[in-house]
């Protein structure tokens, strides 16, 4: 399937003094080692792929540039949606968190969410660690100067003019490889603010990437500009807790990762601050000295992670804003403080600490800071993240416009895995937005782009009930088996633990329960209402003892909400008879005489894989999709035949795949 | 002593909005946290001077630029004197060391020297945290920019023209105090070198520090290029250990710091592989590309650390050089191969490792790398490493001209220590030649400099029998107490081993032996033959079972070695006699009219403290020491009393002090 090297273990080639070639060859080459590439380069390296990751700094694989933290509302949901797809970063966080709790344990169970403190060194340590010690896959310091395509022959491909053969890095060598997969975070061309105080860089005390913002605006990406921020981070020796709440960890912390049965490591505590009117008066004083509102930044910031000017702006009437002091990992007095991201003058700064109480006295280790960067709007890429006219040209994570490590790591995974299928001449894979929050994600993108940093939210999802946090191994650890996206350990525990749900299911129903009041009912009948728990069922079934604490969870939700599951299924049926429908990779619009010009552009310019995500594009109206659907119709009747290679963009070398299997037609 | 402030944890100044200064005001202001200045301010701070530990990058504290180990001959006993001072050093690699080996153990306990490999990741956390947790200690993450000065007035200080009040850092703040140290490392004007690659920085990945060199520039130092280098980093899954050779740790692995008595951590092992004529010639072959010989740098590398290529070429008849690998961690496969330091280009780097058993298949994680800095030639300090002409201004570690982690950490402990005393009004200290290698280290080089990057070596010191690693704490520690460097635990500690060597040697004293022929001996006498070792005695001698292991080594050695202890001390006591005539600071050299011009020349270029270290400077001659003696003889008879405001270059101004109680002449 994949090339093979004369030097299986590290992909570098034979060489002789006098013909120096600097050239390597792989598979996949990923550049930046976030959370985006060490996905994406894990994933590839699973599948077989002999994969490079190539970052200008080892070490910083796995850096959490911001809250030291993974997990959150939806977010969660995500990182579980990696570990089912044997991902990294829910063993990662599992084996370095310091603090783990399960929100929104109160509501239903499609709204739990995991979420968990980081030791932020141990994170980088374990995520390092993991790809050092992958097959397949060469963890390389590299400054990535270049991207080299070569032109692709007119019929070849409909819509890539293009193709990517390799990146050229600083030393006079280039990796040559089929596909090549772009997660540069926040590091092109960028610049950090503080105040009126610029300097070019993606990370306090690193610097920007150049080159390669070159290279997409020759290839003729359209590039636009973002910008988020980071708070400060005090000292914890100069906080005074005394009078701030305290805020513990869940007492039964779950983990992430469905290998691991439960957390042991001690955990540690947050604690929570207020901003109150002397602060904001204070800020607002300053409004003119803040970059984002003195119009030295005019790029647009996380709407949902605001900063603390713009909180104070936006929400006026509000006279205070919580804060939570986050510890950065055991060993380190550094405090992340959640809630007061800011480029406002560093005077400001420590002025603002000198109004709140328990923080008068913190010393900012660090200063917050603004960062605008550039990104490729994803609406130029095909949903399994590779571009549509640079064929082998992958993006994951902020360079898409994104926000939040669970969304990179997603997006990674998603770019991983399709560079390595596409470099084997694949189909693409991704996951549909009724399997996957990762689904929506990437269909999100793809269809309508962002206009601001895009994070993922439950109410993205249309049938949320379905894309639970306890549930994404059964959604998705058997598809990513037949991808070839986990291990044998994997694959076992997860097929124990069908197996347990099912004989859970099956005593639950052989058993029999007498209520206060009634006829005798069975087990699963019983657990159906509402007070009744599996443990007060299990007290009275001894073979119960034996299903896990997992299994017990899934027999639970899947009978406590049957009602509503099934409804949500059967409306993900109705919705996709239609919404399956594919439409040719290269279908030209403008033959459609009566279709409106704004839908022509629109359609043309997202190219949706299939009726279903066409209607999701801003501004398409049914009447449009019904033109759509109704030349769709009228082709199929009379070009059976000859609409073949319109589905196909790459059949004739052999070297890539249609785009087909995609967001809802896939599954 | 030290000012005090409104904010005592933080050494923030109370700010209002509209009046925002940005002013910090410390006594001692650190540049550079490596490991010179990690320990530069961790002294300062001990002593009460409110410290400001400033850095680029919070992340890169305490960071091992180059191998992953501390110690070895001569540094191991460094080591051990920054201990036995307080420092950090000690206790950071016993806590995060990975393999301990006490070399040279076959040959005399001059000789004896300590080395561990360091978990680096490790190390560095440890390192931050002390600083974090140090009181008196801010750290920052600043990019300064430029030095403030100002003039000092005529007759003020009779050297200095200047004196140093703060630093500029980006964002328009200033940090005011009356000492700043320089801590620049490698990142004065750096550039790297691999092959014909160039590349800004001072480390992989890192920037470069452009300000400072021209602020010191225009302060009227002289500054000078010196170069050093690093070695490939390889992924250890890609070596072949098989047919290696082992080096394990010790058995009874030792610790650095007096605070310990054992190390319990397991022991990793490092490996032996060996270059051959494969190698060589394909060194030798690509000379030409090699920056080092192609002309592309001409600055002066460490001798004793050579490259490669230097290797090849210097010692044309060896066919083989040993190279060690070293993991740098115990949860990282990079592997650091000490011995293959270079620069030569990448393809050359890649085919070394095919010619070398055991590395054929060897990936390279990070290549070898050449990097040219400033420094600032150190003949321009006083031993106590402040500047002669900018008064206040301190330097620490490669920007005087060292190499080496434990040379960086001993000037670091040093400077901190006299940046406190100076903040104070105290009179500067330094250690002696013949009480710490630090003396030595100092001592060369304020009166010699060093054309080549300075390391320390055993037969640097005249008096090695005296400077050995067990006694570090007997020759230091209660100076260390006596200028405010160690707390209540480390001197109760050295205490109680002062009292159980007393206490062993009296019982040794007080026992009898029956030597196989003779008449009975007392027990120190019996211990004096070569074949009787403390433990022979102390099974004889059950109250000798209360002595710890250190107080035993102490009595063995002070009885065993006694007489050649007890020349070297008489040695010191006769040299010292002429050596401790102090000469003022200001001696005008030139009205001693029959001196050489060189020896006038030197002279007042070097401005040694006293006749032991004019002695010490190249080309100063017996008679023109006889004739300075003779001019100092005749001055302090006919000017017993002007002569004091010669030795006091501050007394005006109150703010500093002479630095009298140096080298030879303080102990």
């Amino acid at each position: 399937m994949f090339r093979t090297s004369a030097f299986p273990d590290c992909g570098l080639q034979p060489l002789t003094a006098n013909n120096p070639q600097n050239r390597y060859d792989y598979d996949v080459v990923v550049i930046g080692a976030g959370h985006a590439g060490t996905e994406a380069a894990a994933a590839a390296a699973r599948l077989g792929a002999k994969t490079a990751l190539l970052t200008t700094n080892l070490d910083t694989v796995g850096q959490m540039s911001c809250n030291p933290a993974i997990g959150g509302v939806a977010k969660g949901q995500i990182v579980r949606e990696v570990d089912a797809l044997g991902g990294l970063m829910g063993e990662a966080i599992d084996a370095t968190g310091i603090q783990f709790r399960m929100l929104n344990r109160r509501k239903g169970p499609a709204m739990h969410s995991p979420r968990a403190q980081a030791d932020k060194k141990a994170y980088q340590n374990f995520i390092k660690y993991r790809i050092e010690t992958q097959d397949n896959l060469d963890l390389r310091q590299e400054t990535v100067e270049d991207l080299i395509t070569e032109p692709i022959a007119d019929g070849q491909d409909r819509l890539a003019n293009q193709r990517v053969v390799g990146v050229r890095v600083r030393g006079d060598a280039v990796y040559h490889a089929p596909t090549v997969i772009l997660t540069t975070g926040t590091f092109l061309q960028a610049i950090m603010h503080t105040g009126k105080s610029q300097s070019a860089g993606g990370r306090a005390g690193e610097g920007t990437t150049a080159g390669l913002s070159g290279a997409l605006n020759r290839m003729g990406f359209t590039l636009d500009r973002f910008k988020t921020g980071t708070p400060p981070r005090l000292n914890a020796r100069t906080i005074d807790y005394s009078g701030l709440e305290e805020q513990p960890g869940d007492d039964d912390p779950q983990p992430f990762s469905y290998l691991n049965d439960a957390i042991s490591s001690p955990q540690m505590a947050c604690h929570i601050a207020h901003t109150n009117e002397r602060v904001h008066d204070l800020i607002r004083a300053n409004l003119d000295r803040a970059p984002m509102y003195s119009g030295q930044i005019d790029s647009r910031g996380p709407r949902y992670c605001p900063s603390i000017e713009d909180k104070v702006v936006r929400f006026a009437d509000k006279s205070s804003h919580q804060l939570f002091l986050e510890p950065e990992g055991r060993q380190t007095c550094e405090v992340y403080v959640n809630g007061i991201s800011t480029s406002l003058p560093r005077d400001v700064q420590d002025a603002m600490f000198r109004c709140i109480p328990g923080l008068e006295k913190a010393a900012i280790m660090r200063y917050g800071y603004a960062v605008e960067y550039d990104y490729c709007p994803p609406t130029q890429l095909w949903p399994h993240l590779e571009s549509k006219s640079v064929s082998g040209l992958f993006f994951a994570g902020q360079i898409n416009g994104t926000t939040g490590y669970e969304e990179a790591a997603g997006q990674g995974l998603i770019a991983g895995l399709n560079a390595a299928r596409t470099a084997a001449s694949q189909t693409p894979w991704v996951p549909s937005r009724q399997d996957a929050y990762i689904g929506v994600l990437v269909d999100d993108l793809v269809t309508s782009g962002t206009d601001e940093p895009y994070r993922m939210f439950t109410s993205r999802a249309e049938y949320r009930l379905l894309l639970r946090q306890d549930n994404a191994d059964r959604r998705l650890t058997s598809q990513a088996d037949e991808l070839g996206l986990i291990d044998a350990a994997r694959r076992e525990r997860f097929h124990q633990k069908l197996a347990e749900i099912e004989r859970g299911t099956e005593l639950l129903k052989q058993a029999k329960f007498q209520p206060e009041t009634g006829p005798t009912v069975r087990g699963d009948v019983y657990l159906r209402r509402p007070e009744v728990t599996w443990d007060v069922i299990a007290e009275q079934v001894p073979e119960l003892a034996s299903i896990g604490r997992e299994a017990a969870e899934q027999c639970s939700i899947d009978i406590k909400y049957a009602g509503y599951i099934d409804r949500q299924q059967a409306e993900v049926h109705k919705q996709s008879r239609h919404a399956e429908k594919s439409i040719p990779v290269s279908f030209d619009y403008d033959k459609i005489g009566p279709l409106r010009n704004e839908a022509k552009e629109k359609l043309t310019k997202v190219r949706p894989l299939n009726l279903g995500q066409a209607k999701r594009i801003s501004g398409i109206t049914p009447a449009d999709l019904a033109l759509v659907l109704a030349h769709l119709e009228n082709n199929s009747l009379s070009q059976t035949k000859s609409s073949e290679p319109d589905d196909n963009r790459a059949s004739s070398d052999n070297e890539s795949s249609r785009p087909t299997s995609s967001a809802s037609d896939s599954l």
